[in-house]
C-alpha cells in the first residue's frame, strides 16, 4: 500500500526526539525552532542524495539512508563542528511509496547514524517525486567554538598536511559492490566499509580544533579535494604519493581520484599525534609557496591533476 | 553549452554577500558558519520545488525561483521569524542543463525574493538530477526573540481567527496561467501575483509575535491548514465562510481548498488591527472548546473537511 504524506511524515519522525536543549521545537511546525549557545556559531550544510547519482539499486536502501546523513555529518566534521540536528527533504518515487520495505530501510540507516552521532531529526520536506528517481536532501546544523570553525583557507607554506584513516577504500569497495552487491547484503556499519557507511570524522574534527591552521573532507577525491584547500588557501602543495595511507585493496588511483572516503584532509604546524580518537592520522605532503601542487612518486615529480568527480558533466575527469 | 557543476557554483555565488554580522562565512568551504545574536532563537525550514510537482513548463523560470524561496521565506514568516540565510540543493536535469537561460532566470527569481527580503544565499549543494526533471530544496534560516517563535499549538477557545491579505488568488491564478501561459510571459512581483509571486508576510509576521497565540501560514488551503492549527492546539473552531476575504477571480472553494496563498493564518483574543503594514487582517472565525472545526455558511453548520493538497496520494482530496 502506497504512503500518504501525513503517514510518512509520522514515520520520519517517529524516532525523533523534541525539545532538546537545543531543539526546542522539532517536527511539526511551520519550522523548526533552534536555541544556540553563548559562545558558538553555527555550522549549516545540506547534500543531496539522489538516486542513480549518489545511490543506485544496488546499495541497500539502509545504506544508502545511512550515507545520507553521514555524508553531511562528515562536513560537520570537516569544520570542526559537534552536529546538533538534521533536517531532510525526501520525495519519494513512485516505487519507494508503494515498497514501503526500501522507505522504512533508508529511514532506519538514517536514524542508526543519527543515533550514532547523537543527531536529532527536526524537521524537513516530504513530496512524492516528479519522475522515477527518490530525492533526498540532508542538512545538518552543528556548533563550533566561535570564531574557531577550521576553514580550507587557513593553510600556509611550511603546513605539514596530513588525512585521516585510509584513503581509496571507499572507491574500491563501491567497485566491489556493483560487481557482486549480494555479497554486501548483510553489512553492517562497522567501520569496515567506507563506501556503504562512511564514518564521518567529528571525534577527530572536534581534536583538529586546537590543531589544524585548515580542514575539510575528502569527497571528491583527494587530488580535486587538495586542490580546492589550496587554492582557498591560496598556497601550492607538494604531496608525497609514497606515504598516501592506502586502504585494504585499494589503488593509488583509487586513493588520489576515487572519492567519497569522507577521511579529514587538514594541514598544521604542529605537533600532531600519529593516531587521534584511535584514527590513524598520516603525514603526507607539505605545503608550499606559490600555486603549484605537484606529485613527488618515486622521486619523481609531476603536475597533481584534478581527478575527482564533477557534477553535471557527468564524469571522472 | 552545459553548465560544468563550479560555473553553475559560480553562477549561484556571484550576488552572494560574505561576511555580514549573521553570516561568518558564506559559499565556498564544507559548512557555512553562522553567528546567533545573542536572546535569539534561530528557526530553520526546508521546502522542494520539483519540476511537474511545484512548478511546471508553463511557469516561467523566473518565477519558479521566485517561489522556491518565496515559500520558505513564508515559513519563517510564519514563525514571526526575520529570515538572514538561504541554502540551495540545485539538481538540474539535462535540459536545464543545456538551456542556460532557463537556469539563469530561476536563479534570478531567487535572488530578486533573496535581495527583497535581506536574504543572503549562504550555501547549497549542486548536482545532475537523475531523470528529466529539476530538481530543488531550498532552506532558509531566520532569527526570532528567544522563547517568542510562533508556534501552530497556542490557540486557545475564545481566541478569534484571523487572516492576512486575501485567499484563492493563487489557486486562480494557476488555472488561468495554466490555460493561457503566453498571458503571464510579462508579469513582475508586484503584489498582484499571488501565485506566480507569492509575498511571505515578514513585516506582519514580526507584528505577531505581540499580537498572535497561535500562527502558520496558509500553504496546503485554509480547510487543511486550519484543521492543522486547531489539531496542535488541541481546541475545534468555527469558521465563518461569509467573511473570508477572497481574492479577485477566486471562489470559497479556491479560498478553502486551492492553497499556496501564503498568507498567514493567525489566533488571537488581543485587539487585532485591520491592516498592518498595509496589509488587510480579516477576522474569519472563532476557537472554540472540544475537536470540532465547523464551516458555518449562510447560517448552516457543517464540519469542516480537508480539501487541500496531500502530497504522494496525488490528488486534492
Amino acid at each position: 500500500m502506497p504512503y500518504g504524506e501525513l503517514e510518512l511524515i509520522r514515520e520520519i519522525r517517529r524516532k525523533s526526539l523534541r525539545n532538546s536543549e537545543f531543539i526546542r521545537f522539532g517536527i511539526g511546525d511551520d519550522a523548526a525552532v533552534l536555541r544556540p549557545r553563548k559562545g558558538e556559531d553555527l555550522v549549516v550544510t545540506t547534500d543531496f542524495s539522489l538516486e542513480d547519482v549518489h545511490f543506485a539499486d544496488f546499495h541497500p536502501p539502509f545504506a544508502a539512508g545511512y550515507r545520507c546523513l553521514a555524508r553531511g555529518l562528515s562536513d560537520v566534521a570537516a569544520m570542526g563542528g559537534r552536529p546538533l540536528a538534521a533536517f531532510l527533504s525526501l520525495a519519494l518515487s513512485p516505487r519507494w511509496a508503494q515498497d514501503r520495505t526500501k522507505t522504512r530501510e533508508f529511514l532506519r540507516g538514517l536514524h542508526a547514524v543519527a543515533d550514532q552521532f547523537g543527531v536529532v531529526l527536526a524537521g524537513g520536506d516530504t513530496a512524492g517525486a516528479p519522475g522515477k528517481h527518490t530525492v533526498a536532501d540532508i542538512i545538518v546544523v552543528g556548533a563550533v567554538p566561535r570564531g574557531k570553525a577550521l576553514l580550507r583557507s587557513g593553510a600556509r607554506p611550511g603546513d605539514a598536511i596530513y588525512v585521516t584513516g585510509r584513503l581509496g577504500g571507499a572507491a574500491a569497495e563501491f567497485e566491489a559492490l556493483r560487481t557482486d552487491p549480494k555479497a554486501f547484503r548483510k553489512v553492517k556499519p562497522d567501520g569496515m566499509h567506507p563506501h556503504l557507511f562512511p564514518q564521518p570524522r567529528i571525534a577527530v574534527g572536534h581534536r583538529l580544533l586546537k590543531l589544524a591552521s585548515s580542514c575539510m573532507d575528502v569527497s571528491d577525491g583527494l587530488s580535486t579535494d587538495l586542490l580546492h584547500l589550496c587554492e582557498a588557501s591560496g598556497v601550492g602543495a607538494s604531496l608525497h604519493a609514497d606515504v598516501i595511507p592506502l586502504a585494504p585493496h585499494s589503488t593509488l588511483d583509487q586513493a588520489l581520484n576515487g572519492g567519497e572516503d569522507y577521511e579529514l584532509l587538514f594541514t598544521s604546524r604542529r605537533s600532531v599525534p600519529r593516531r587521534i580518537n584511535g584514527i590513524e592520522i598520516t603525514k603526507i605532503g607539505i605545503v608550499t609557496e606559490g600555486k603549484n601542487v605537484s606529485l613527488l612518486q618515486k622521486g619523481r615529480e609531476r603536475r597533481l591533476r584534478r581527478g575527482g568527480w564533477q557534477h553535471l558533466t557527468q564524469e571522472n575527469r
